[in-house]
């Protein structure tokens, strides 16, 4: 035992260290979104191929296939959810992952995302799909090398999967979204039908953006996001990242037309932000102190945004507030036309700005999409019609240009082929840890109505913030709600939700 | 040939791969600086650390060494002034030096100027120098120890100075200050026995952090500081750092009472940054594409801040601008009056606050100060008492307590000892390249006073920063200007200028 106590402090050890390099990397990844000059693209590309780099030698050093061949024969892991075995079990399987990799593949991959970040903004910016679409075929060319290296050639988009939703498999994903959208598409037909409209225009006027920071951070403040730990900056494509046990940044672009815009990105970031923030620094840099899957991940800013923030209690506290703040703006409108507008269900062309209803279906375009870029069914030079077209046949618009259609999100730009299904997994466990929740927590709508969070976030810390990777997504979500994933929470959810707005 | 090449090629990539590294820190340096949440220091330093240290040990790579001594033994270094030469001179130099520290005595030290910096920080604010004086007394005797690591015992002020002005000497310098010295008295004398005083209090009024930054942008801008290669933010202790070949930050403090302070500070670090600017990107990350020395780099920084935007000419051009964007404080101020109210000569207390003559007086004191620790002639404790005396002998005022005193600069509290002189050093090269490229460029001053800095900017890209480490500062200052270096220039150009504010 005291060799393998041995061999576990010193993984431990190199762990960490390797994961203080990556949260400098990720510092110089914050700097690129918000304050960067333009010029310092290619050499901030060649400070993060050279990090990555390092990071990466240290991630596959022999000495750690040694010390966790060492530890997994030991007592170490006889209790495969004691913070050790977690430890052993998720770095091995990062370390088998890496292994597979070439230093080489690993600089060209960042390279390339490096170079296509910039080629992607260029491209937004004059709605130009070709000046994209060079960098976009490297990145797919990398992608397909990416999972032959690691022997994935039988389910290929599994392979991508697992690098944002450990364990998740296509089948399983492709059978809930199907019984998602099954019953989305009904329900949505009946909100579009339903004679009770909500008047958008009660969110028209000028919002001054100082107006909107001040509101946006008391509100984030509010449900528990630590500016002292943390910070808010804007941006063009916004994110949440954290650089270090106690340095979350959020991020946000502000739309002075339209106040709904910035405030919920806020939100949504911020919940982000407090998943980070509650996970155990004691364990910062190891699995244990790591975040379950992007679909968990996503379900914290989810909640936060759509669940708590679009929700009638919420407000009851927050719009006279939000009126003071806009009293021109909003003064005359009541706080029921108000939650109808920002509720308004609407078949659009741009994923971030989607409801929470028709969001689902721009996610489940985009997975199709990847399903059919991997395995080579589509070509990179064909998405901005096949784009257009399934907009067309499952929303119902007409895709005008590419920076409405195709260029508008950064995932591919940054390599995140794979990553669009984690956002409906995080509407879907959202709403059913919240289900949950609310058996737990009885008066938990009475708190929200009275401007109280503690009880809800202390609730997340305590069963995933805390527990860091200890369990998988799949096993979290049977653990806390008692049942496996299903579609039926959001369902349900936004039936009740729709049925009063909408008057269904 | 073939083979010195071979090692010369793995030499540069080598060397220019911990420059990239050294980049990184340097975006981490910038942004705990500027944007970092408080919570995060601690972090930050386990990131400096963990970087330093990768770049420490590359930097004592014993391949560095072979490649060294491959390349010092072939045809590559038969021209001295070639790329390569000096590429191969300038990294023999660092190399030698590094590998003279063990990594124990760096980690020491590294350790001492942390926690003398906090100790400082309290020292500085309880205005007590006892708090800081052990801390100081250990950077003394670890930098006494140093000396003896580089062999330095016999000029070992010359070997600390090395580190900040290459090739400087105690010897050389002492002659050129004392000279200074000696004519700057009387001259400030006849200064402040002028009956022509300036009115200090046009300058009065409250200046709009917005205002300040747009016109400290605009002219930054228009000396020719590239903001797509940089940017300008908001910090506590105003600096200039290179994070690239395209990503120069230069940073201020705001005062909205003083519009002076902000102003010159941003034209200060813009100056710093035109030099970085103007380096060859092709060399970046080797000395050739590297700053001559510290005194070099002050020089630029100091001509712009004080012999240009200090300077009639320039203000011929930007007074009527600067009235518009402050027309209630400065409309009604003439030209003239403003001319001499930012010229104003004054005996005072703080260095970061001192007019362009007096500011000298306060290096010479530290820089004789410095001397004496070094030699073990002047005990630590000992600094209050002779720092007193010294000011009131040189600049005839008290000085109060020891906050306004011996512990108004953090520069040894970060162990730089030796660094001072390069503050007058810069003066004086600043001064004695201005005469020249009034000469080169005669008609300089209408360019200056119709907004065209093109030409001067110019003259010092193609005389200084395109040749990086190319020659010492010594024989750059020979070569420019045909003189070796002198104390006239500076007391030239400040006796013509006074001598019409003053009307001396």
């Amino acid at each position: 035992m005291g060799k393998a106590r041995d061999a576990y402090e010193k993984l431990i050890l190199h762990w960490k260290e390797t994961a203080t390099l990556e949260s400098c990397a990720a510092v110089l990844g914050w700097d690129r979104e918000t304050y960067m000059p333009k010029a310092a693209a290619a050499h901030r590309a060649e400070q993060l191929r050279s990090l990555s780099g390092i990071a990466h030698d240290r991630n596959i050093d022999p000495r750690v296939g040694d010390w966790l061949g060492e530890c997994e024969s030991s007592e170490l892991v006889g209790d495969v959810i004691s913070v050790e075995a977690v430890n052993i079990r998720e770095i091995r399987r990062s370390y088998d992952k890496k292994i597979n990799l070439p230093r080489s593949f690993v600089e060209e991959l960042t390279r390339a995302t490096s170079l296509a970040h910039q080629a992607w903004a260029e491209a937004r910016e004059a709605s130009k799909f070709s000046i994209f679409q060079p960098c976009l075929e490297s990145i797919v060319r990398l992608k397909r090398e990416y999972i032959g290296l690691q022997g994935g050639d039988d389910a290929p988009y599994d392979t991508l999967l697992d690098d944002f939703e450990p364990n998740a498999s296509v089948a399983e994903i492709d059978e809930v979204f199907t019984d998602l959208s099954n019953e989305l598409l009904p329900l949505i037909k009946e909100v579009r039908e339903s004679s009770k409209q909500p008047t958008t225009s009660v969110l028209a006027g000028r919002f001054a953006r100082d107006g909107q920071r001040s509101f946006g951070e008391a509100v984030a403040g509010a449900i528990g996001f630590d500016f002292d730990k943390g910070r808010l900056d804007t941006v063009l494509h916004p994110f949440c990242t954290g650089l270090g046990p106690a340095d979350t940044r959020i991020t946000t672009r502000w739309d002075e037309g339209n106040f709904a815009s910035a405030f919920f990105g806020i939100i949504h970031e911020a919940g982000h932000g407090l998943y980070q923030q509650g996970l155990a620094s004691e364990h910062w840099g190891t699995p244990m102190g790591d975040a379950v899957s992007l679909g968990i991940h996503e379900s914290q800013s989810r909640l936060w945004e759509n669940i708590i923030c679009r929700g009638r209690p919420f407000w009851e506290y927050f719009y006279p507030k939000l009126q003071s703040s806009f009293p021109e703006q909003l003064g005359a409108v009541t706080q029921n036309r108000f939650l109808q507008a920002i509720n308004h269900v609407e078949l659009s062309l741009i994923r971030v700005e989607a409801d929470e209803a028709t969001y689902n279906l721009h996610i489940i375009i985009r997975f199709e999409i990847e399903q059919r870029l991997v395995t080579g069914a589509l070509s990179v030079a064909d998405i901005p019609e096949y784009w257009n077209q399934k907009y067309e046949e499952r929303l119902g618009v007409q895709v005008p240009n590419d920076a409405s259609g195709c260029l508008q999100d950064v995932h591919w730009a940054m390599g995140g082929i794979g990553y669009f299904p984690t956002y409906t997994l995080g509407n879907l466990y959202a709403a059913q840890f919240y289900d949950q929740a609310k058996k737990d927590l009885p008066d938990l709508e009475d708190q929200l109505a009275q401007g109280e969070y503690r009880q809800l976030l202390n609730w997340f810390r305590t069963k995933i913030h805390q527990e860091g990777m200890r369990f998988s997504a799949r096993a979290l979500v049977e653990r806390i709600t008692g049942k496996p994933l299903s579609h039926k929470f959001l369902v349900e959810y936004l039936r009740d939700k729709y049925t009063e707005l909408y008057a269904l």
